[in-house]
């Protein structure tokens, strides 16, 4: 029983500590919904596909919930719960009709509250296909500032809910993105593993649509990865023609005004005539723009739908004149349909397609509206979002190792669910993204609060699946202290003074002067306990050297300090140099740049980073202008225009200053147009180094000099941006005078080809970091002091991306292949996994493997195939301009797989 | 075969023209409709009924089909078509629900297009009581600026379509006039005679609401006729507690922003203790100002429920948990319901109510917020709207004076379906009022010349029950005419110039430079022809003599003008004098007192009245200064500061200056707060005289000092009033200068037992005007000269107030006493006509009486009695302040009836 570990992710789900394996559920019948339930089109024709659509953000300028009820309808109109109600009885009104839901946020809420006979209707309408469910997750993410562990995360919780419920046809088969503000490729290369056969979107560089436009080069096929074999990672990818809303003069919701289709003659301003004609000449336009005799339009936009008889009766009267002409020559089909309706019309055409292997970053909709601010927009909540993510895998975990008692069981109350859902929530494109109205943004962090007081724990726990080192800094008056290890071993520490700059956050390290620092360790998917007690002999710390030049230095880096403007210098040992051993554990100088601007430069003794703890705010606005504050490091590395940004935390994107890859790009916004998301690093690179930036949270970034790399680490301003949200990002914080926040990057200096082995295990120790719990007294006798769950770390390149229970015998299990393609001549291999030597306390009886999604089979995934452009794949293999051929990836998947 | 008229009116449907009399059919069951389908209430609980419901104007903002359609929904949120549909999907979801539906106007388009599955299930919610009807007419009518004849036909559309459509199930109980400004006690007593149970309002005087809360007068009898006997016009009246809103925090509506109640546990902001705490008290606080243990809550408002499960949704709620609490002793039963069963509560509560005998006019929401500038308020609608009636009249005549060919016969076409139609629509509360947007008065206006064109006559028409005479004006340029009557007399005619005034008016007399003038007669309901020759010998028309001291004269009555003001002097001759007729059909003396305001006084020989014809406009408004144009007749009547206006055209109320008779009133407003609406005239007195002025269309009109009548012309305002309209009133006319408007008061000075005996026949002269047409050329030698559908006049007290077609074999006729009791000697009683001998070419086989709005039979009306305080009425009897007392009217009811 083993497992080949290559893809993002394996996904397993493990029979364990029951007699026997239960048969396997034969495959699951799709009768009558799907691609079967697909209305008639005509071939001779143009094909019309008009999609009934609603988009309903899971928080924005309201709540979730205010948006579910329909409550402050003052800031919105928008009420989830009558969209639903509304948009059932007009779907049973007529058989023809067709709908698609999204937002499996919502949906949950509701079917919750209905009686037997409204979910058997319901259910009834999803078998027929009437009713169809896209994208199908529990909101629709953000994709340049979430990590892909929180949204396959939060697409499971989706999905699973629709196959718990409805079954096979429950199950999506279109992606469907269509508000997000650019397109991540891992996004794409997670849809493509979770099964989908296509995806849809509406927001586009504007160039890039118009170019996309000319040249009919709307649908594509994305290849997303480049460490995987096509098509695993494809995606029929389509840009939908008006973004997400009906053409110009067809919105028959409450909230448009666009004139209805007046039809009685006995009353006035008759307009049947008119609406056909404009409805065929900009169905003959669209045309234009596409390669198929099939094109879709989107009926419906934002909360639309409350009142689903204004649109449906109107349409139903388009539909029957506009085919009506037919018999007049008219060569328009209009129908209902759905997305994947659509896409099994451009499947069947048969075309070949081209491919695309960039993203859709950064999206603009004009030469001075850049979306980039928002990759930083809510530092604070950013951070909270990417540390609730580490709480819940520790949670999921204690959950799966606690057995059925894991909820009271030795391990604390394990409840995940309200920190899941609070987590699902919080990856929405208006959550982490930081583009929701302020009041919104406290409402996120409220529910993840809320997770947090669900999953509290009684001991420190590492989440990861190997052993981890790391430093502790606990508040204290006192200045000596001893450490003990589990065994009773001494352990060295440290007392130094606060910061100013530490100060600056109310209530962080509370009244406490000093802090004792020291490095602890844990065991993979474990805990081991400290004992600390302070000394009756008081030696005052160490007091900061104020104005002298200063350096720093440990086996593996030397930073010195320019005396005059403060500004540092790194350089890394070439050979690990033997120095004496300081009874040091950290160095650190501490730098106040202005009232609102400080760092604390920190090196690690035995550590390979430097880490810049930064801390900005309240950004002063008395001047009346808004500020964004970036932290810049320059370096004499020969980057020439190239930087390097990671997609959603997995595979690194070349980037390239000025630069696009699908489009003559005309630079308009030297700054803006040049940031990019990053979720946990960038790096520059030449032959000989590489500087790495590793970040504790989502922000933006970019490389506008050779040999610079910059990170936007806060901002404030006075204007809203008139794209919705209608107030100015000024984050009040606790005493409304502008919000502090407070971070940490680290900073490897390699040669390249070791960088990733460096950076990957530190981004992952970053992104699931140990989570401490304290106590107070004397030690019980009975303290279990270490464990650990599994029963050895597991390869550096094998993460543990999910370890959570399923059901009452079955262990979800994601084993997630880390490494990039070619990044590392030692880790960018296949790893194998023995499942049944895997786990400590667990017996595994049975594996079945899944798609990444956990709602299919993996050998029952069976999407639709694409004619590409070329047999051949290339990818830019870096800043040297070499393109590297490849078509298979380093995959291990036909030499072994589970077993 | 005879019927006695005294009230108004004796509504006869007749049989004609066919061989045998049909059996009346047998009377229509009302199984599980009406008060029988009343929902159980508990006696000993406070019963709140919820009464949804929409208040859909026929026309203010938008125009009646915009609204029904829901178009340009940018000016305001309103589709009619969905709410219908959008109802009925509602009702059927749930038995327990009720809806009420008010507007035929909208009803009847709605129908329409509906299937018969759909028609099938509104006839059984009908059939159930689950969707009533209440008031019922084809728009709910100002009450202000609407004239008796053509509100009793548009309410006779409207209940006939129902009648028609849904039977005796379909036949409203209750009146339901809950946004009109004011409300007039002629309509009250119109309601009576159609049957209405009950009437509920929504808007009257402040000061008069807040002495209603105080003594719980809120609900009492409106004893609405002085000439009826009572019941007769009786009429069990209702204020209603928030207008027709709901309570404050209750409006549901997807136009509203009340918080919807929130039941999920899981979510955010479980609001259902707070929302029947707070409904607990809201009903307990509105039954101390009502009498019984019922109460009534409006739950909708303009336009509201187009997505009626937000509201059915929420009330379900709120009734299931405020009911709730009664298993915790709680008092309150909250249940759906409807007017006639709120109605049905109060009448089984067998209380003695409180008698009203006045009206509700002057409206005010405020101290200095008092809507009387709309009974002006675009007068050349008001004047078109009274115009067309008198055309509706004639063409309803001329179908059934033209048997079955009548819409193409020998009087030309006359189909009055649509003309009936735009006058329904017309008297609406936003129409003829003058309260709507511009656009929307252009569209009443186009809807009446719509109906017009199908109404076209050949000839010249009187449509009065007896012979008139009246002056014709035939735009000329010649100066010497012949003009000869049937048997080919000569009849006296007249050329004199157009007046300077009257060029004003674009397009008026055409290019014409001179006026023919000649008084022509016409047979009752019949019509003359006159043949009008120009001579060959032209003598200069008299040249008009400014500056000069100038009077006039004719039998009985002498004008003289003073030479300085121009201001006339006006005497009525004692006793006839003998003149020496001095060959002048007219006398006229054209006044110019500004740019914009002019006047043309005309004595007609014979007349007993004078005729001021007035010209006003453009109104300046460079100075920034709106301005509203009064005229103003100064007198040596010693008023007393009383004066007296007419209700509807028909019964004449006594007015008081800075007096009302319910309450003592706090004048805040001594010019708007005294303004009262005139339909047809008002008149001021003493013991020996009485000015009378009669005018062409309503008005608002007053008395500030004694002796002293002025009525308001025409205005034009700067700012809107912030009730809604959203625009200024200030008509741009054809050439967007200002409208210019004209029209005419005729003055009549008599003793006051005289004045009826002036005032009745010139205001009904007035108000049905006798219609012209003209052709050029040689007579055909078969043309009919002359032709009366009567074989005699009708005596001077009955007014032929409807004579329509009803069906193929039916036809309506209204006969009306048209004298108040008391006003005049000779014609303030009973009058007996003999149906037989009535008509010239119909022969009448059968009669049978109905209510007032042709909607039941007579001897089926079966009202609610209700319990009066005092068994005797009390009536002022003019200005001697005197009180007459009198339990009877001057009523042949007892000693006569159809036979």
């Amino acid at each position: 029983m083993a497992v080949c570990v290559d893809v993002l992710a394996v996904v397993l789900l493990l029979r364990v500590a029951v007699l026997g394996f239960p048969a396997r559920p034969p495959p699951q019948a799709e009768s009558s919904c799907g691609y079967k339930s697909c209305p008639a089109t005509q071939p001779s024709m143009l094909n019309v596909h008009l999609v009934p659509h609603t988009h309903d953000d899971v928080g924005w300028l309201k709540t979730v919930d205010q948006y579910y009820y329909g409550d402050r309808n003052d800031i919105q109109h928008a009420g989830v719960q009558y969209i639903l109600d509304s948009v059932l009885e007009q779907l049973l009104a007529d058989p023809t009709r067709r709908f698609i839901y999204v937002e499996t946020a919502f949906f949950f809420r509701w079917w919750r509250q209905q009686d037997s006979a409204t979910r058997k209707a319901v259910t009834m309408l999803v078998n027929e296909g009437r009713l169809e469910f896209v994208n199908g997750g529990w909101c629709m993410s953000d994709e340049a500032t979430t990590h892909y562990s929180a949204v396959i995360d939060q697409m499971t919780l989706g999905l699973r809910f629709l196959n718990d419920t409805f079954g096979a046809c429950g199950r999506p088969r279109v992606a469907w993105h269509i508000d997000p503000f650019g397109h991540a490729r891992e996004h794409a290369s997670m849809f493509a593993q979770m099964g989908y056969d296509g995806f849809f979107f509406g927001r586009l560089d504007y160039q890039d649509k118009a170019r996309r436009i000319r040249d009919k080069d709307m649908e594509m096929v994305w290849r997303a990865s480049e460490s995987l074999t096509p098509p695993t990672a494809d995606l029929f990818t389509g840009v939908l023609p008006n973004g997400y809303n009906p053409p110009a003069g067809f919105c028959w919701d409450q909230s448009c005004n666009d004139p209805p289709i007046r039809d009685d003659p006995n009353l006035e301003d008759y307009n049947v005539d008119n609406v056909v004609k404009r409805f065929i000449e900009i169905a003959n336009d669209q045309a234009k723009m596409y390669r198929t005799n099939h094109i879709i339009m989107t009926m419906g936009s934002d909360f639309q739908y409350e009142n689903a008889n204004l649109w449906y009766k109107n349409m139903d009267k388009l539909i029957r004149y506009v085919n009506a002409k037919q018999s007049q020559g008219s060569k328009v089909n209009v129908l209902y349909s759905t997305p994947s309706c659509y896409l099994q019309g451009l499947h069947q055409a048969n075309l070949t397609w081209s491919v695309k292997m960039d993203d859709f970053f950064p999206y603009a909709d004009g030469p001075h509206d850049f979306w980039t601010g928002y990759f930083t927009s809510r530092p604070a909540l950013k951070r909270y979002e990417r540390l609730s993510n580490s709480l819940l895998q520790v949670c999921n975990q204690l959950e799966v190792l606690g057995g059925p008692n894991s909820r009271k069981g030795p391990y604390g109350e394990g409840d995940s669910d309200t920190l899941q859902e609070a987590m699902s929530v919080a990856q929405h494109h208006d959550a982490v993204s930081g583009t929701e109205k302020q009041h919104v943004a406290n409402d996120y962090a409220k529910r993840l609060a809320r997770g947090w007081a669900h999953c509290e724990t009684l001991v420190m726990y590492n989440p990861l699946s190997r052993m981890v080192s790391w430093p502790v800094r606990l508040p204290v008056n006192g200045s000596d202290y001893m450490v003990l290890q589990p065994h009773g071993q001494v352990l060295d520490s440290q007392v130094i003074p606060v910061s100013k700059a530490t100060r600056k956050i109310r209530g962080d390290r509370g009244y406490a002067v000093n802090e004792l620092v020291f490095r602890v360790q844990a065991p993979p998917v474990g805990f081991r306990t400290y004992v600390v007690s302070q000394m009756s002999r008081q030696h005052p710390p160490v007091a900061p050297q104020p104005g002298t030049p200063l350096s720093m230095e440990n086996q593996f880096i030397r930073v010195t300090f320019d005396p005059d403007t403060g500004l540092m210098n790194t350089n890394v040992h070439q050979h690990n140099r033997h120095l004496t051993y300081c009874n040091s554990v950290v160095q650190e100088v501490q730098q106040e740049f202005s009232p609102w601007v400080s760092q604390v430069v920190r090196l690690y003794w035995g550590s390979r980073e430097l880490e810049l703890e930064w801390t900005v705010g309240p950004i002063p606005v008395e001047d009346s202008l808004g500020k964004e504050v970036i932290t810049r490091l320059d370096t004499n590395i020969n980057s020439s225009g190239y930087f390097y940004t990671d997609s959603n935390g997995r595979e690194m994107l070349e980037r390239r200053k000025d630069f696009r890859p699908t489009w003559d790009l005309k630079q308009s916004e030297p700054v803006a147009g040049n940031y990019y998301p990053i979720n946990s690093r960038i790096y520059i690179k030449d032959k000989v180094n590489q500087l790495t930036a590793v970040t504790d949270r989502s922000q933006g970034a970019s490389s506008l000099q050779d040999g610079s790399l910059e990170i936007m680490l806060h901002r404030r301003l006075l204007y809203d941006d008139v794209r919705g949200v209608g107030e100015p990002l000024s984050e009040p914080g606790d005493d409304n005078k502008g919000l502090v926040v407070r971070g940490r990057l680290l900073l490897a200096l390699t040669p390249p080809k070791d960088a990733a082995d460096i950076h990957r295990p530190l981004a992952e120790a970053l992104v699931l970091e140990p989570l401490l719990a304290f106590q107070t007294g004397e030690l019980h006798p009975n303290t279990i002091l270490e464990f650990s769950g599994l029963q050895a770390s597991l390869p550096p390149a094998v993460h543990l991306l999910t370890l959570s229970q399923w059901d009452q015998e079955s262990v979800l299990l994601r084993l997630e292949h880390q490494f990039q393609v070619t990044e590392s001549p030692t880790n960018s291999q296949p790893v194998t996994v023995n499942l049944k030597k895997l786990f400590s306390t667990l017996e595994v009886v049975g594996v079945s493997e899944m798609n990444l999604s956990a709602n299919q089979w993996k050998d029952e995934m069976n999407r639709f195939d694409w004619k590409t452009s070329g047999g051949i794949v290339t990818f830019s293999t870096g800043n040297t301009n070499e393109k590297g051929i490849f078509g298979m990836c380093q995959s291990c998947l036909h030499k072994c797989e589970v077993f």
